[in-house]
């Protein structure tokens, strides 16, 4: 490996929304990584600093091109440079983009338990979320095509928002699976937003797929959101894409994106993405064989220690989705007895929706070493909470 | 002085707003500076970066009590540090606070001419610009209370932008004048939001005055803005405090600044802003001298050589506002004019509204070389100007 992943970094004090926590606190919830991002990106905001001027920024065309350049050579699909508009984040660009797209009163489609966020971005504006469940059988998820079907016609139902790869799950959607979803949603009208922020984070041989690049009817029905804050651990840089074959839709959501005040760069976010996208393809790479690693101790982990839970098999994503019906359906407890007793923060399922409170979700995207403290931590928590049930 | 203020540094090239123009251009236009920014907050920025860690940030109280310190020291008033919420930006919040504050058919008070963007965060949110026009008279504006009164009583009427200090006149808004408006507000039931991103930049004498510090009538009635962009040169650290005293009004703003994915800074934004507020006065000040320097510079070349221009006296803001109704009463075609024959960019008064047809709006915050240089294509367009009517 050129680049070191096993630095154990402090972040306490430091204005972390993920280390805001007790001094004898492990957070391992919120998606935000410990690891320190690839150098390249420092060296371009340092360099940015160096200048000493932060005035208005604009998008150069060379952003739009790293955008297409990463596409391209990472996951076979080049958009169109006037395809793309800068935004401030995926999150803002959803909310905004529900507010565009759809109605007030509308259903706005999700396929839960899913990115809790998406909820806040559907009721906050007064749409109503539907959820297509996603069914939990046999350890693994899958749709229900024919309640897909069923509220993609339901008359209110104009927009979905699809989580491509799927937080909390990690499932890497398949290219069937896309074109089926943007077939029905074509038919019945229904905008699709694909939410790819994951799409970079993904174990070897499993890569994922563009919604719109698996066919012209899904490409001219959607917008898509990329954005290297998941990869690169830039969160704060506030920097994402959105993708919008279509020329009507695209005016339509420009107009909101500029309405709302997304669509102006801090100082930072054009030259940190810009390197992000060109220099450091290598270092995700790295980056992907660790989270792998990490993935496999924990299963192997939890396998052999604590046979009541089950681990979701999930390819993409540095979040893993765990089972825990065997010993509990309201995670929310387990959750709160596991911080109090062993100082392990992780992600109590219910937010997600669907059967999320048999489920709870744990970030492993942090040193191995740490990741073992982890480990033991909800070793302790689980056996516990067994006890005392 | 200890800062240097004439440093000639090219920004062309570097995805700036202002200097995204032709070769042989000089761009004087938007409210943007071509000096370098305080080197505190320049450290404090390179400090930020060398972590390498941009992972979700939140807001330290340390941040709001950098806010309280500067307004208790520069601006003589102690705000509250739990009337402050963190925003990315003044317009974002102004628009968010009319979708929050006014309905859909309201109308939005403001004092034409004023700072173009107020109209949009109105229009776009569906709601009627009102204008309580300022009156030119005798070279100088004035509030023309009346009308301003009875506008305030229209029923409709729910919200008043106030810019203070004034953008475009340069205006330095007295207390009487604030106590009146905030008397005449209460009494109509409009909550005032007061745009102070102005206030640090004024002559040495004429500091301003924080409208919520006239009155307790005003502080319970209104929502402040403040930020370090216009002061600091920083409008890409996309960092702004709203304070807002009256607890309930406070409560609706923030669910709206939340709502609209305004409340989150990026990874800069904070150490940036609290550099600019604990180590930043000196260079203000300087900075102040420098721009007054420049004002006086244009304000005489302008007797001297370009008689039929009018410079209106204003001690706030490095934007000056120049009446040429004496040449024309269509400066956009003069100001295309100039640009085309000289290259000099400056700015139409129309967009402010009023009578801002008959006005030009020049940025001065420049070193004195590129002032001059910028004057002197001024004569040249102007003199060419006259000639060709
Ligand atoms: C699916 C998904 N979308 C969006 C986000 C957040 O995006 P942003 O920070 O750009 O708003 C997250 C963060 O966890 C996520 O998991
Ligand atoms: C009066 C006024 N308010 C707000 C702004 C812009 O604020 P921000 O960049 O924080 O949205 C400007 C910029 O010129 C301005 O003159």
């Amino acid at each position: 490996m050129s680049y070191d992943f096993s630095e154990m970094i402090d972040r306490r004090h430091t204005n972390s929304v993920k280390w805001d926590v007790k001094d004898n606190e492990l957070p391992m919830w919120v998606a935000d990584m410990d690891f320190r991002t690839a150098p390249g990106i420092v060296d371009a905001i340092k360099r940015k600093a160096d200048t000493g001027i932060f005035g208005y920024e604009e998008v150069p065309q060379d952003y739009f091109e790293a955008v297409q350049h990463w596409y391209a050579t990472e996951h076979d699909w080049a958009p169109n440079t006037d395809w793309m508009r800068f935004v401030t984040g995926v999150v803002p660009a959803i909310s905004s983009a529900v507010r565009r797209v759809s109605h007030v009163g509308d259903n706005v489609l999700v396929q839960a338990p899913v990115y809790n966020i998406f909820y806040n971005s559907i009721v906050n504006n007064g749409r109503h979320v539907l959820s297509s469940d996603l069914v939990y059988q046999d350890g693994n998820y899958t749709v229900n095509w024919d309640d897909l079907a069923a509220k993609m016609a339901a008359p209110l139902t104009t927009m979905m928002i699809l989580c491509n790869p799927h937080n909390p799950i990690g499932h890497v959607w398949q290219p069937e699976e896309l074109r089926r979803i943007a077939d029905l949603a074509a038919a019945n009208h229904v905008t699709i937003f694909s939410d790819e922020i994951h799409g970079d984070i993904t174990d070897a041989g499993y890569g994922y797929t563009p919604f719109a690049s698996v066919s012209d009817t899904a490409a001219q029905n959607s917008i898509t959101a990329v954005s290297p804050s998941k990869t690169f651990n830039v969160a704060a840089l506030h920097a994402a894409t959105i993708i919008i074959p279509n020329e009507n839709l695209r005016n339509i959501v420009d107009r909101g994106i500029n309405t709302d005040e997304l669509a102006e760069p801090n100082a930072f976010a054009i030259d940190g993405s810009i390197a992000a996208y060109t220099t450091g393809s290598e270092w995700v790479h790295e980056l992907n064989a660790t989270i792998t690693a990490n993935k496999q101790t924990l299963t192997a982990f939890i396998t052999k220690n604590l046979p009541a839970l089950h681990v979701i098999e999930g390819h993409a994503t540095y979040l893993v989705w765990i089972d825990c019906h065997k010993l509990t359906t309201d995670t929310k407890t387990l959750c709160d007895a596991i911080r109090q007793n062993t100082g392990l923060f992780i992600s109590a399922g219910e937010v997600y929706g669907g059967d999320g409170h048999d489920f709870v979700r744990i970030n492993v995207a942090c040193p191995a070493e740490r990741l073992q403290d982890g480990l033991d931590r909800l070793a302790a928590g689980i056996n516990q909470f067994a006890e005392n049930k």
